[in-house]
């Protein structure tokens, strides 16, 4: 690689709305959206909610010419609605569905069916190593009284881990997608600081676009304005997040956003706006480190946001173990009442009541049974992911404490003590 | 770190068949364990069906002043029984929980509700970066008509998957546990072939114990003799792999299994048979390059177990798609006589055989409506799987036609068609 290396990446990103039979005009966005691809010619774009596989082959068809690799990431019932599209060969690809992801009974959010994962694509663009990894989030259907809170700080746990331990080579790892998380929001932060990722809007000097960056905007007319009533200018959750990891420098040229509207025609080609970054990644000069050290004085944020997640995560637990005993004690009551059910039938009784109210004792046996289950894997997932945090809080006390000498390999017979014993 | 360096590394593998209320001689085995590990004090003990947290407890206070880093894998509604105790300090732990994981209405079997997973653990020693895997894949019940076979060729292939891109800078990797495979069967070949992972009981030249490796035996007491049959010297489905990835060279010194008794006194420590690994890793000599390249050469038997796989989880799809499709039907049907009944009873006509009839129709439609929805979920599984095959059989295709000075970082602009978009 010559000295003056510099590599120019044109980057989209947008949560697309495609929802079969719900999203108002979907099939003329869709169409729209592969034109304005197609002129536009990104290196990559990665979308979300691209709900229907057909959608999804539609586009790839379309795009084919300029976009020669393409990729659906399956997961769920209904599918992760993520995919990608790019210019460039793709050497590698997986994912990772998140454990949590709220709960099947919320059939009227529908997140549960879908599968919500992040899908990562290995590039190599120039001889240097490009991983880029797209989301998307548990949506927030209620900010004040938010119950998926947990599952969406878990989410954000995972995604930082599989970003963690799958970018160890990668010189330059990208992350897009809609977060469903505000950029002061817990989940945000605990992404951010455990990953030593960048945002975008908050580094480039030259954005174009929505007021404060936002990517959903009253403008937009496919936006509810009541939902945004809180936010006069709109919400930031999605995000093109990026950092360099070894011997490289990137910094985000160029960041616009749409703005309610097509750029082209009028109508938004979704109701989020996209996002559209131009990245250069250039050789590190000598002074900067362009990896994060998480140095003592980096430590002090990561262990607060770790601290504060592990409390969100224990208050998650708390309600998960309360539905499972709730819904333990009413599977009980249930087999009780069956039992008796059973009694009165053969004792010929009151028969015909007997009879009437044997269905609806079975229902509430297998129904709460089966929310029991639920919950005891939700409070597991949950258990899990604090156990993580809590190894990671107790490293970094330690280093903290024994001060940026002893980083970054401990020798052989350093031991830990109970700190990797969760609890 | 020293030219001359080397490190010797004690690992310990078992299954410990830790089922509360169902095997035998829990209590007893576990404490003998214990006793077994404080004695030996390997450098790592990973352990399989802990299924009991309380098992895990008693371990880890046991085992603290030998091994004072533990961690136990949360995952599904039991858990993966997945844990592991180690002698050196434990830097990064994470754990990925496998897609698909068996039937949930197979209860007498069990797997469904486990959360089968693959726990990693990142060790620093001496400078030497150790990614350590433990896991346990999906049993197999019946050989001859194997109905998760699919589902454990998907598990081997996102157990491949989740070492393949979370090892990239680690020194050498091992991987312990209970594959559920016999070292011929076509999950074990497909880790093998694309992690690039040795067998130790293959590669050892010191070896004692069971005949032919076995770590399920007929000598075993808590094995059932009339499972074995059909294999007169046991089965080997637990193993020990390892590679080094970079710069060093890992060989197994020795490789001991027990024998279906207890090292000291005479009951076995499990069901399954222990496996005792010392291994010795030591700076790479110039002539020997370590880390599989995949050459033209390596690559042809790839191809062949990657076309395989496919095939495998090609069948396994139809099969799912084929009971999707006929629970759709069966819930249809359901609900036209929930349709019908209704307006019977609504018309007074029978009904009294209506209100008889109601209860059961409900539980026909939301019974079938959940089986409908679980293997719509296990297509889309098998699915990405196969697109990950499809993607990897592809480039490594490619290569082949190619050959090996095309190898390894294809230039920026280089396209591979279609290659990438999965079916």
């Amino acid at each position: 690689m010559k000295p003056n290396f510099s590599l120019r990446l044109r980057v989209f990103s947008l949560n697309c709305w495609g929802i079969p039979y719900l999203s108002k005009h979907r099939a003329d966005r869709v169409k729209r959206l592969g034109d304005f691809l197609n002129m536009e010619s990104f290196d990559l774009a990665l979308l979300q909610e691209v709900w229907s596989e057909q959608d999804f082959q539609y586009l790839r068809q379309k795009l084919s010419p300029t976009y020669p690799a393409a990729h659906y990431f399956r997961s769920g019932i209904i599918g992760s609605g993520l995919c990608v599209f790019s210019k460039h060969s793709i050497q590698e690809i997986t994912q990772h569905i998140y454990t949590l992801n709220g709960y099947p009974y919320m059939i009227y959010h529908g997140d549960w069916f879908c599968g919500k994962a992040v899908g990562l694509l290995v590039l190599h663009l120039s001889g240097l190593v490009l991983n880029a990894y797209v989301t998307h989030l548990h949506a927030e259907y209620n900010r004040q009284k938010d119950i998926y809170l947990a599952h969406r700080v878990a989410q954000a746990w995972e995604l930082a881990q599989f970003i963690h331990h799958t970018s160890k080579k990668a010189d330059v790892v990208l992350l897009c997608g809609d977060l469903n998380l505000h950029p002061k929001d817990l989940g945000c932060r605990l992404l951010k600081e455990w990953t030593g990722l960048h945002d975008a809007y908050l580094e480039t000097r030259d954005f174009k676009g929505s007021e404060e960056g936002c990517t959903m905007v009253p403008e937009n007319c496919y936006v509810s304005r009541q939902e945004l009533e809180p936010f006069p200018s709109g919400i930031r959750i999605d995000y093109v997040l990026y950092k360099a990891v070894s011997r490289f420098y990137i910094s985000c040229k160029t960041l616009k956003t749409t703005i309610g509207r097509d750029p082209h025609s009028g109508t938004p080609l979704s109701d989020h706006e996209a996002l559209m970054a131009t990245l250069c990644v250039r050789h590190s000069p000598p002074q900067q480190d362009a990896s994060p050290t998480h140095g003592a004085a980096e430590r002090s944020p990561l262990i607060s946001v770790l601290r504060e997640a592990w409390t969100e995560l224990d208050l998650g637990m708390a309600q998960a173990h309360w539905w499972a005993t709730f819904a333990g004690y009413v599977t009980g009551v249930g087999l009780l009442l069956l039992v008796l059910v059973c009694a009165l039938v053969a004792g010929g009784g009151v028969r015909e009541i007997a009879i009437m109210l044997w269905a609806p004792t079975v229902g509430l046996v297998l129904g709460a049974g089966a929310v029991y289950l639920f919950h005891m894997q939700e409070a597991k997932g949950l258990c899990r992911a604090r156990a993580e945090l809590h190894h990671v809080l107790g490293r970094a006390r330690d280093a903290q404490d024994l001060g940026p000498e002893s980083q970054p390999v401990p020798l052989l017979g350093q031991q830990e003590g109970d700190r990797a014993e969760e609890q």
